[in-house]
């Protein structure tokens, strides 16, 4: 890894002086050590120790498809929880699914950590979340920066991250080859992922508290909320060894299913959503917050987080890899998506 | 340029009803659009849309060197100020740098930009300035994120940015090559850089106002704090040009010049600095924070930006390229890095 993981800003010290400093320095080099170990070495790696920045050889291919993303306002919940390894996963998800819907396989993977003063609890668990992500992405952590940010922060930190993955150009999203009866793959999320927070903050959180226990779910509210965000690389990975390339995938972010299927379905076509996969959260937020059901879906994920169109004659083999359904089918018309 | 740059999280909407929120979202569009005509396109792309991610053809090259960073505590002076252009550049500098300082050779940037709500003027003007600090990087500006976190920042926002360069194996940093006699070049900084800021903040900013005109620079005190991040790419190309690769160089950032310059000296050797570009800045600082020297030293960049360590006969070649200077000198010993 880069040895600029928890490699300090030491102009952004809490103090004036550095000798008063001194504890924040002593700390951050335990907290460096004990993340070290966190972290797997992979043979991309080419330079150990990486003083300013990762040096990583890539494997054979045509292009790279970079990505960069946060976590939202989900660490605030996070925050008050004190629960942080899930926003660790959270942030890996978020990008590397961004580079998957684009035809990409994650490869290496740099975190950004901005905080007012050392949290080594914090930093820790964000960082376990973020080694046990790029473990399921398949991709390396080779670097980030964690920042103190004195009175910058108070009760929240910044989370962003910024994944590289690579791509054969023959395997790239195709929108131009979809056609009316093509298939919508769906894959299941495992909750609200890490969109919709402020929605939730404001409707929900003002009127639960974290320990409400979900009557359909007999869990935390808490603990539901925070649900990791679900890496779909190994899965599209089976699918895509299975049956090959979809003509286009959706990660399906703020904005929801109509926001970003929308973004690879071409003028003069729709996909119609017919099914999704219920999740009783979304049905909680739905009566709590007094969300119409147009809204939620413009929101949230609505129990889909991935997507993936291909030809219809696939449609017998998709089902049966994972929790992967055919939620949808594309017709002509607009507008490019209609939740049906 | 990828189609996330103003892609805002319609999770992360102000308001709980989308209808409440039309006028955001109508802003973010009528931004994007002016953004789209801010970057310059470039060849390097090759999927113009980039739904989820940007894809991009690489040069030739045996590895990657990526690099994260971000501007720290400069962006609440910047945002005091509302002068945004400068932080733009700042978190390219950061990172191209930092790539610059591996042997790599930036080529794509991506931004993240996360703020409470849109501010128009804020978002345009960092894009000028990252699209300004990308051209002078030679890099191409392919995507991000701006996210909106509603009541997450107050009179503040943050900017991270990521940078990917290539580099030949063999110009990659050699520390194992220094020898006793090498000569150490230093790059004149631009003034403070992105470093340093707490201790600004809590020790100048306290005691004078950003229009507090400097007597010996004639300028007020936010503009010198202001000014950006130098940019090093062209000025190292031609020194590698005439010269050849260096054996090591280093960023000064946080930690100055003993905390860049120690981290690529190897064991048994150290650097002894014998002189620095002056700039009146710095003695503003130190008499009014009452820091003393080795101090100074330890937070700021002391007029140095950035160095290369050569050997002794390339010293008559490498002064004249730009304001290039020899300031130090490697000698058997420690401590790694020696202020004389």
């Amino acid at each position: 890894m880069c040895g600029k993981i928890l490699q300090l800003d030491a102009g952004n010290i809490k103090r004036v002086r550095y000798k008063d400093s001194g504890v924040d320095i002593d700390r951050a080099d335990a907290i460096k050590d004990k993340i070290a170990k966190l972290i797997p070495k992979t043979s991309y790696v080419i330079e150990g120790i990486g003083p300013f920045a990762a040096i990583t050889k890539l494997p054979e291919c045509d292009v790279i498809v970079s990505a960069c993303d946060g976590v939202g306002t989900k660490l605030k919940v996070a925050y008050e929880a004190r629960k942080f390894e899930g926003v660790g996963v959270d942030v890996v998800a978020m990008c590397a699914n961004d580079v998957l819907a684009m035809g990409g396989e994650p490869f290496i993977f740099l975190d950004y950590i901005a905080l007012d003063k050392l949290d080594e609890e914090l930093i820790t668990r964000v960082i376990e979340g973020i080694a046990k992500g790029c473990e399921d992405a398949g991709c390396a952590l080779v670097g980030g920066e964690t920042a103190q940010m004195p009175s910058f922060y108070t009760d929240a930190f910044e989370l962003v991250g910024f994944c590289i993955g690579t791509a054969k150009k023959e395997n790239l999203p195709k929108p131009d080859g979809i056609k009316p009866g093509d298939i919508v793959v769906g894959l299941p999320s495992s909750g609200i992922h890490s969109n919709g927070f402020s929605l939730i903050r404001e409707a929900i959180l003002t009127k639960f508290r974290l320990d409400y226990i979900l009557p359909e779910l007999n869990k935390p509210l808490g603990e539901v909320l925070l649900e990791p965000t679900r890496i779909y690389v190994k899965t599209v990975g089976k699918i895509v060894g299975k049956i090959g390339y979809p003509k286009v995938s959706a990660h399906i972010t703020g904005g929801g299913i109509p926001g970003n299927l929308a973004r690879v379905i071409p003028e003069g076509l729709k996909a119609t959503i017919k099914a999704v996969f219920r999740n009783p959260i979304f049905d909680f937020i739905k009566k709590e917050a007094k969300v119409d059901r147009d809204e939620m879906f413009r929101i949230f994920n609505m129990g889909v987080g991935f997507m993936l169109v291909y030809p219809e004659e696939k449609a017998s083999d998709i089902e049966g890899i994972d929790e992967a359904k055919i939620v949808g089918v594309i017709n002509e018309g607009g507008p490019k998506v209609v939740i049906d």
